[in-house]
């Protein structure tokens, strides 16, 4: 990775908090109307795009041309933008588009910067609640209804004791599922369905591990920054690189990492 | 149902108002806290009771001393205190215990007041959130991150457009597993594991089912007045009154909940 200078990582981290703070209100416009209009994006499933999905992509990149004018774009909505900086912004401005058009709050907007080896810096937004979680460049953070707090994973090394959150039964094929559930077979307790937000407890010290399959690079690349400035693991289920998406594995440390990493890579592919 | 005059209404409302303010900072105290204190309540299952549940209802139950000191109690924690008004408040601390201990936001303080024939008014509090979901007397509310809005149910009376949630696959016998699937099977979306604040769902108009078994008066009380408030209807499986607890399914009209219903029959008991 390359040398970022102070004024570097400055200007990189008050234009991703800019980038939330211009998301917030766009997303929240239209969080609970009436009459959301929804697209499905991908034939036989249901992946709707809201109005407020494409005004919150919108704004992000109107503070990015004025802010970041060098830096390349990869967002959900409107694709990639070159740039000239090395520096790629990957943006998804509602992760969890299924819970934002139930009205559940664990939607989020999730923007990095990173660059060909991965993010450098992440947030996970969380505009409903007023959350947000931070990390890059060793710092980390939460600023939430409970104040701004550090975020440190959990050193929970053994399945037995863990909790895993994870996207299944909605998704992933079958051999997917089985290695999901092998690992779902030997931890504590399993939770379903919150989307990003699974990953922001990761980072914040209060689940293991979440375990997920057909990311895209922008579902993943904040929450990877986040949970690495946290003290936690994210790879693919081979161990690899996992900022391009596909099956993911995120974990508190690396000992529990290993554990069940070693359990879902019969399954990796 | 007795009749409720405009005084005893207003002093039930205030009353309902006051036990959840009382409760917010005991369950915020404790929520992400690192070594959170949980005990196995049943052998062979995860249901952890924290430090947060016992106190909030404590300061719940000094709120009912002050202020309703004739009314009976039903709480999840310290179980009955008889009475001599006819009236019952029916408190559950902390729902979802599972979602606090790992830190989700959506699990809620659930309050009601009623009598042998069901609550007649019913609070659904988010402290994480700040929010606050209040039905009774023909009146529903959220007080939440948008302001005040009133809550309206959902007209939408097809299966095929329908949003379910549901705590399955995490509870339920075989057979309510597989009446839970069956009616998975006929709608658009179906939602997993967000606790008492699907029910919150059905009354803001962003869902129209919600199917769970297993519960207890305390899980369901709170809902079933906010969601009548609503405009909602809350039965059990067999169509009858579900204030007890059991199977419940949980309708945002009466045209949808008689599909529903027709389904889950088979599966009751």
């Amino acid at each position: 990775m390359k040398n970022f200078p102070d004024a570097e990582v400055a200007s990189l981290k008050s234009c991703a908090i800019a980038l939330a703070e211009a998301a917030r209100p766009r997303t929240l416009e239209h969080f609970r109307s009436a009459g959301l209009s929804a697209e499905n994006k991908l034939k036989d499933s249901f992946d709707p795009v809201t109005v407020a999905d494409r005004a919150a992509e919108k704004a992000m990149r109107d503070v990015l041309a004025e802010l970041r004018p060098d830096d390349a774009i990869f967002g959900e909505e409107f694709g990639r933008k070159e740039g000239t900086s090395g520096l790629t912004w990957v943006l998804d401005p509602i992760d969890g588009t299924r819970s934002y058009i139930s009205g559940t709050p664990t939607w989020g907007v999730l923007i990095a910067v990173g660059d060909e080896n991965g993010p450098v810096l992440g947030i996970i937004d969380q505009p409903y609640i007023g959350e947000r979680f931070f990390g890059g460049f060793g710092e980390a953070f939460c600023d939430g209804p409970l104040g701004v707090r550090a975020l440190k994973t959990s050193d929970i090394s053994d399945l037995s004791e863990a909790t895993l959150f994870t996207t299944f039964p909605e998704v992933g094929t079958e051999a997917e599922r089985q290695g999901f559930e092998t690992v779902r077979d030997q931890v504590q307790l399993t939770r379903y369905g919150t989307d990003c937000y699974a990953y922001a407890l990761v980072a914040a010290g209060q689940v293991e591990l979440v375990i997920e399959a057909g990311l895209n690079a922008y579902d993943v690349q904040g929450p990877i920054a986040v949970i690495e400035a946290a003290g936690g693991v994210v790879t693919n289920w081979q161990g690899g690189p996992a900022h391009e998406g596909g099956q993911i594995l995120a974990a508190a440390n690396a000992e529990i990492h290993a554990k069940a990493l070693a359990l879902l890579k019969p399954f990796a592919g």
